[in-house]
């Protein structure tokens, strides 16, 4: 009953790594089925070369094993804890990505510098503080999750699909699995060049406001005109 | 009618992926037939993996599809511009390769540092201005086209094949779409060696203009010779 | 009676080149057997891709070829004084990957910037001091493995698996010769991402000391709840 | 009769494609028969991809075509220079690999920072001068093969197989055109490392003299121990 869930979430791990997004086992996918209230997430410390869609391990809402035979990701209960504050996000990646990394060790957002982040984050990529050592001692991978949740109490996640944990590395996530690993890899291409831009213009300010959003709209707002999925409606609209 | 355009297009837009130059779909291609008064692009968001000759859509020179049953890319109301304004280029290339957009987001222009950009492009490679707050309303796509032909007002686009639009990435233009694809390649590299040569030398200046002007012209020059182009000519302007 | 060992170290130098880790020849690997009191390693300037398992030389402690018709590494010296002084490790690796070696070239250790850092060294990747003139006229490889042992006086090197030789190159160890190759892959990582983040925030300080301790301790602490290794343990244990 | 020079180089040729250096056709090599007194060299502007061991180009000395039907490399003239100034070398490359070409744009030279450097060039990789006016007019390739010979006035050019050409890119060269692709690759290497280095550490000096020459002696001194070459006579040796 978890056949779907369980190849949807090992495909997005496999193209995780296609993407050159994981160095040895340092990266890991979950998708979210809400209705049967549980999530498939790639199996801890295991080898992608050697992986089958049988390792992908099922958590119900708790975190309790309901399918699989090896012990899910430890970072699993940052992945609960996110599938709860944000209802409307159906997967999630982690990754050390390396651009993406640095960024976060350098505790550094990355603002809005161009239209390669406007097209898919609306705004800039937050950074989250460092846990404290009694956050860190009562459930290290629970509160990593809330520092996450805390950062976007003012933060849409759907506009802005992914964080950079401070001293850590990125989350990103979205509407599925895919969609989530599409988000991680974007995420570490604005990185790479927001370094580069800094390089050479160490007082560079974000792009203007009306370009950030015009962007944004194009491809994400009501009105979006970029890719193929409103084009039947528009042409049913013109014939109307 | 159009499988000639439609092929050399989808070429070079695999030719795009396959030097390394797209992530996703962040990137199209364009070519223009002049006679037949059309221009064949790739088609919007469509993935490079599962797209075919037959997926390019072509278009009239005010935009109308001719021919295919995708919407094309949401830039080809500035590819089209830059056609009627630079009538000797036959092909476009649009991307987000990553140290073009470096100096693009930086708002920097590229200056002839070296020999490897002499052999291409006869002068820096310039950085437009922002588009206001109305020219963005406006029509975005038509006008981030004109103000790449404002910035080409005393520069000429056959010498200079290629521009960084300010805070967003380059373009590239050729005599076709496979030559477009080339300067791409070309801007990409020479903002790469760009940035390390910065690195080494924030004060460096321009390459000695004998020793640009030398370099363009033994490429581009009347008396050009690189390559082979010109060698059966002047065999037989030897047998003489 | 050597074809285990030389399998595992031949199949550690492959995965070395495989990892990205290795410009032609330079790079090695050895593995020990403490029982049968012999190391095997690389030959010594053999190309990789021409290398057989049968090209691996065995050596006693005492530097002494027991088995195999090539000369072997010439850093094997280098790798006898650390078998000899680090009596829990089982492999060695040396290569001169390019970010480790900025950081030995520019005598720079790499603080604990982050989580990846965390995971797998429990402190600072140390440098070594310069190799005086009566050293490196005495044994410059044999010398070269005393300056690393010196360096680990008060660090433990199974927690810190690896070291920096200053003008050199790194250094990396593991319980055998896999782990070693993973090791170095990891410092190489490390390193790529602290020079990053150095760039972005020059005076970052380390990791705060409750969060490496919780990432080194979830991977390698007693209790340790990464990867499938404890989980039969685990469940053995739940069922009690 | 210039079967086996044709075809090293043309393998040598497909080498430098393989490691990456060549961007389009921004490279090439060639090889000297010293007995038969002419030299094989890349055809100028084909793409590797295409290119077979017929098109190699061969020159007498004077630079007369004596075989092939397409034109030389336009650099042929640079590599005659070389050849005919520097007596005892078999092979030559010329390319505008990244990290070299920046240090040659920034007109900076590579000191010694390390072993790696110290292993393959003894002391540091020097740039040329600039070319006058009168020396562009005069013949821009065969002048560029002689700032490259006055600069090497007091270098052993077989002890510093590479230069920087000022605001060009690196020339290397070697026993044979294999060899010559090589150093070619390790300039390129030492480079990157270098302005990771310089990043990490812009007051960073020449590595300490008597390590420097210990590493070059390892491998190109009288009594080199490095690799395979010597172990026969060794044995020979031991046995007396």
């Amino acid at each position: 009953m978890f056949e779907r869930i369980k190849a949807e979430v090992f495909q997005a791990n496999i193209d995780l790594v296609r993407h050159g997004l994981v160095t040895l086992t340092w990266g890991n996918v979950s998708g979210v089925d809400r209705k049967a209230r549980c999530i498939a997430i790639k199996p801890s410390g295991v080898q992608y070369e050697s992986m089958t869609a049988d390792d992908i391990t099922v958590l119900d809402m708790d975190g309790n094993v309901v399918d699989g035979n090896l012990r899910p990701s430890s970072d699993a209960p940052t992945h609960l804890i996110l599938y709860r504050a944000f209802p409307s996000i159906g997967g999630i990646v982690h990754t050390h990505s390396a651009h993406a990394t640095m960024f976060a060790q350098a505790c550094r957002e990355i603002p809005c510098l161009g239209t390669t982040h406007a097209d898919h984050f609306n705004g800039p990529i937050p950074v989250t503080r460092f846990l404290s050592e009694d956050e860190v001692e009562g459930g290290y991978e629970t509160e990593t999750g809330k520092i996450i949740v805390e950062r976007f109490e003012r933060i849409d996640p759907i506009q802005t699909p992914g964080v950079l944990v401070a001293g850590h590395a990125p989350f990103a996530w979205g509407k599925n699995a895919a969609a989530a690993v599409e988000n991680s890899l974007i995420l570490e291409r604005i990185a790479q060049i927001a370094l580069g831009t800094y390089q050479l213009n160490p007082a560079i300010s974000s792009l203007p406001a009306h370009i950030q959003s015009k962007h944004y709209q194009r491809k994400h707002g009501p009105n979006a005109y970029y890719g193929q999925e409103n084009l039947r409606q528009e042409k049913r609209g013109r014939k109307k």
